[in-house]
């Protein structure tokens, strides 16, 4: 009967409950770094139903029996358990599983370690879940890059001639990928405008978030070696929601000919937990046609996209309440995660254990399914209503956004959590 | 007497011996990280004359004495030692300046320590003397710049509107910046030129080197604040060479719109031993004048520019032997490292400790003083000569690129000894 165990089943229940709407039911464990009023240490820990399972405790309660860990679960980041790769991965949240199910006692009876080993999400803080190496921000919706190429350049003109041969991508600021909670103090840069002869310094008047998915790198690669698509399939650990803020009219007059700087470098939020690989298996799905095929380098056999459903709420400053401003689908995504690996990788750049590969803006066909204010108001041509006469073109300071996204199984969701930011004023230096 | 020391004075003089044409004599002191065949754990080195005075002896021995070291010159990295600040880098090299002294009994006259403190640079393993946080590579030559545009644009349409005002930037690839001597494999990669349909994948056949200079930010900055000019000059702790191998072809087909990617991500060479910015002190000079004037937050007081001497020899695969290629001079560049930091920081964006900011490609007003083979041979059009008819347009396999500078005083040089590299033939995987 062991054999046939699997964590994906969606008949396996846990002692800790979680319901048909919860994002973190026993077929999910998603992986965080966290600390609590109790232990102000931060360790990894896993998603399930309202409760945080800590590994720490597990690894050093010796009930990962068959992996040799070294105070890898106590450790403030993921990295050094990515680091041992995707049997490891597997076979731990394998083991995870079992200790969680309703009709295991091992856990569930067991009092003290219960009590020592849950915390309860809500009482602890969430980390940053793993040391960034590389942040690399692609561009991936076709929809995003016509719409994008539409407003800039006209609708003859929209996509670029590389667009459909290559994952387009550029390299982004490590430094300042944050957890999802953190503000974001509304940035200061050179703008200018179409009618002024110089540029100003001053602070952004078209402030903008991007809706992405990250795939969070789990293995490295040697430097002159290029990837396989099964080993690019592999060395990808997880994924978790991205939020790429951007200052539309900074980036605007800075990003010839060398790409975004400034415009992006301020605050990149990403969501606390990391949606294993694994978990996302059940959701597979083709993505949409490629034409021209793809360079052989880039060709994939295995369906590479996920249905994963997303929305993106907007709490206005002056209101307080959510307004669903967005709501779409990564399916949509043209060139698939594997793909951006692949192709990272192709002129003999290493990968490294911590690289975040953003998707890029995930946007579908119609305007309510972008996943940008650029596109969501016609870069502020169309206003995006809130109710009540309300209207947005860009951020505005004291906005919050939160992006949330879940894959729909059977009664019961795989889900992402969200990661959400504040829009503060600009600093004073 | 003791006020008046400083270990710029061009009158001190050291036990160890070196020439007046030695990139290291006790004026300069640089950094690095190095490994012997009698202890192969890396730790830190200053460089004097042709021997490594090994730090980590220094330290345990207790000769630091005003210093709280903790084995932080024993790692394998600058890292730990940067992030004590710059009045610990200061006292340091101050405390070293004296120890080397030649009328300094402490370590000249203790033969026991003098044969475990020192090392051969010939037999010793230089390593990359710091953990990369993030690359950064701008683009402040104004030739340099120039000569691209009218490559690309045409002479009446050269500089983009923004290149006077910002120092252009972008965030090159960090995992791949390695040290001098390490070997770059030909990169492959989509490649299109203008009479064909569609992409290939293949070898380039426009491998160029940049000739760079890299500013090591040595202090980090908080995510959100800007930087003073004083701070922004203090954050600075040294210089390196720098090479950012290119790839023409590959960079060209993907650099629009979102910058280069994969053209540069295949390999970034630097050199072993970091000049300390105090070592460079006496060689200060205004840079180029600025018209316009920068916006306020881009101003500067201070001379920032440097006056080093630099060279880019060649040899080429089929002879063996170098050709002078290239001389030029790091004053010709319009924005300062200072400039650059300041403008990194400007958005929020938060600096690290190890940052590389490389100045981009430095040339000057003459052919022979450009520092890329796209310039010295006008993009192939008109080949460089190298005697006996023999010619290059870009790089061959085999060919060894050899980067030197050094800043010239009355009788003595502050040289950065060199960062080299060879071409090997594209990898099968």
């Amino acid at each position: 009967m062991l054999s046939e165990f699997h964590p994906n089943d969606p008949a396996l229940r846990s002692f800790i409950e979680a319901g048909s709407t919860s994002h973190f039911p026993i077929q999910n464990l998603p992986y965080g770094v966290f600390s609590t009023p109790r232990k102000s240490t931060p360790r990894v820990g896993v998603a399930i139903g309202d409760q945080i399972l800590d590994l720490s405790v597990i690894e050093k309660a010796g009930l990962f029996e068959f992996e040799c860990f070294d105070s890898t679960l106590a450790k403030s980041s993921l990295n050094a358990f990515m680091a041992l790769g995707p049997s490891t991965w597997s076979r731990t949240r394998r083991r995870i599983s079992k200790l969680l199910q309703h009709d295991n006692p091992e856990l569930r009876d067991n009092e003290q370690l219960r009590v020592e080993a849950f915390d309860r999400i809500e009482s602890a803080t969430l980390h940053l879940p793993i040391v960034v190496a590389g942040y690399t921000d692609f561009y991936s919706s076709k929809e995003h890059a016509t719409n994008v190429g539409v407003m800039f350049r006209g609708a003859s003109n929209a996509l670029q001639a590389n667009w459909l041969h290559i994952p387009i991508g550029y390299n982004g600021r490590g430094s300042t990928v944050v957890v999802s909670g953190t503000p974001i103090h509304r940035p200061k840069g050179q703008l200018k405008s179409a009618s002024e002869d110089a540029p100003r310094f001053g602070p952004t008047t078209r402030l903008d978030f991007e809706l992405e998915l990250a795939a969070i790198v789990g293995q490295g690669s040697e430097m002159g070696s290029m990837l396989t698509e099964q080993r690019a399939e592999e060395m990808i650990f997880g994924f978790a929601l991205l939020n790429d803020w951007s200052a539309r009219d900074i980036q605007q007059w800075e990003y010839v000919p060398l790409g975004p700087f400034q415009g992006k470098a301020f605050g990149t939020s990403l969501s606390p937990w990391i949606v294993t690989r694994e978990a996302l298996e059940p959701f597979r799905v083709p993505g949409p046609g490629q034409a021209p095929a793809p360079l052989p380098y880039l060709q994939q056999t295995g369906q590479n996209n996920y249905d994963i459903q997303l929305v993106v709420d907007l709490v206005p400053a002056e209101l307080q309440t959510a307004r669903r401003i967005a709501q779409t689908n990564f399916s949509y995504m043209y060139w698939s995660p594997v793909q951006q690996l692949m192709h990272h990788a192709s002129s003999g750049c290493s990968m490294q254990i911590g690289d975040v590969l953003g998707s890029g803006t995930i946007s579908g066909p119609e305007r309510s399914q972008c996943g940008s204010m650029l596109e969501l108001s016609w870069n502020g041509a169309e206003p995006l209503g809130l109710g009540n006469g309300m209207t947005r073109s860009f951020l505005e300071d004291g906005d919050r956004v939160c992006l949330s996204g879940w894959c729909q199984g059977d009664g019961y969701r795989i889900g992402f959590g969200e990661v959400e930011g504040t829009i503060l004023p600009p600093r004073d230096v």
